[in-house]
């Protein structure tokens, strides 16, 4: 009996396993695999900050130019940067890596931008690159972008992040809080 | 007899399903767990149209300039768009969202884009972001495109998009039909 | 005996398949399930080279031109391109596709690009679209982007591809060497 009732008990056990390995919607962990919190800081160009800059403008819509962001919520300016990450909000941390692509306005009415770009993380805990695409919504306190990939550490790692502007100040810096949380992980 | 039978019977069961989940290959739906048909509309800025304009040329080739579309092809031309999104093919009809980002010409031979956009979607069906890329060859009368990303209603989903030209006048306007096909729905 | 042996061997092979299944973490395949190795060829518009030139500088940052990659290590430079893709490393190989989309510099003190393109291929092999998006720092030996979608012969695909600076002369022409790993094949 004690063998019959453990082969039942182990029987029900696998019948769960499976069932719950059958239906991969039930499977997909909906808690992150892996998760990060990050800082980037962009300090734009603006004719004068050569020194500190850390991104400038690069394409701009017709009347406008490269050193001042143009006059409707900045729509059709494309931005190139290079910004050191921190593992906190002071600009002055070491960096853990660099997040370098791109953003532009594309939003005649209020703020929106949309980002393609990758961290470049290389610390003891990682080393590797994550890429991003999406809308940024900027008005709004939290905004979802997607995570297509990833290298190194990161390989094949598909997830979110959310993005929250931690600072600003006037048109040359601003601040972003990066969560990045995984859900494919490899 | 009777609880070995059965047991016999859950094992078999369970074998067939642990083997159909370890050989996820079998296991992926090649017909689309979510479809949307959509329709966006693009109004191209050119220098006389800003009230109606929903995108602009932000970057030409040497000697092209941001109102006129360059001479071959418009090759090197991008545009930032900040298009509606339509249940139907009018563009009065309420916009359910936008389609948000930029398209760049980069043929020099033939009309060919390179999309890189997302949908923001604000129905009471849908709140949420897709987020695509591609190449679209533009004389060809159906395009695909990957669609790498969700956030909200469409978190982490994964699929490909289908592009129709659905109307063009001249330069100015577009109105592309996007067939939405999500196989990887979470 | 027997059988209850068989059902007790029978149990624990589910149990270890069902267990496989259940962290889809040890069932992933890290060898590429389908991989392929081809050359892409740039010829940078300079001004002079309008008939052989397969990409143009479109957006620089302020000071520079169309003509003559920006100064600091190009930062700021966006070209687009639409060059021929080969099956080895000669530029005059009959082109299986086309490597279509844009690369922009975004670091000033050390070459560094961000890419964004798609891969058409027309063969008797492979008829389909794959689509990239990475950090590409220059100065390593190789770098590895995302594969983050694809469609035709590479619908839904997913992978890493490992670029090499197969040859550069000057400023004018590079061919790059990619490794296409993919790990999702569907």
């Amino acid at each position: 009996m004690g063998v019959r009732s453990f082969i039942v008990f182990v029987s029900f056990f696998m019948l769960f396993l499976s069932l719950s390995s059958a239906f991969p919607k039930h499977k997909k962990q909906y808690k992150p695999c892996k998760h990060l919190v990050l800082y980037f800081h962009d300090i734009i160009y603006n004719g004068k900050n050569a020194a500190n800059a850390t991104s400038a403008i690069v394409a701009a819509p017709q009347g406008a130019n490269m050193t001042i962001l143009a006059p409707q919520f900045h729509f059709g300016n494309i931005a190139v940067f290079d910004d050191p990450i921190t593992l906190d909000n002071n600009l002055h941390s070491k960096p853990v890596g660099r997040a370098q692509g791109m953003y532009f306005y594309d939003t005649k009415n209020t703020y929106t931008a949309w980002l393609g770009f990758s961290f470049s993380l290389n610390t003891t805990a990682y080393q590797g690159s994550i890429n991003f695409i999406g809308a940024d919504p900027l008005m709004n306190k939290t905004r979802d972008i997607s995570i297509v990939g990833g290298t190194g550490d990161f390989f094949m790692h598909r997830g979110v992040a959310t993005i929250m502007t931690d600072a600003f100040e006037g048109e040359v810096y601003f601040r972003l809080r990066v969560d990045i949380n995984f859900y494919e992980c490899w």
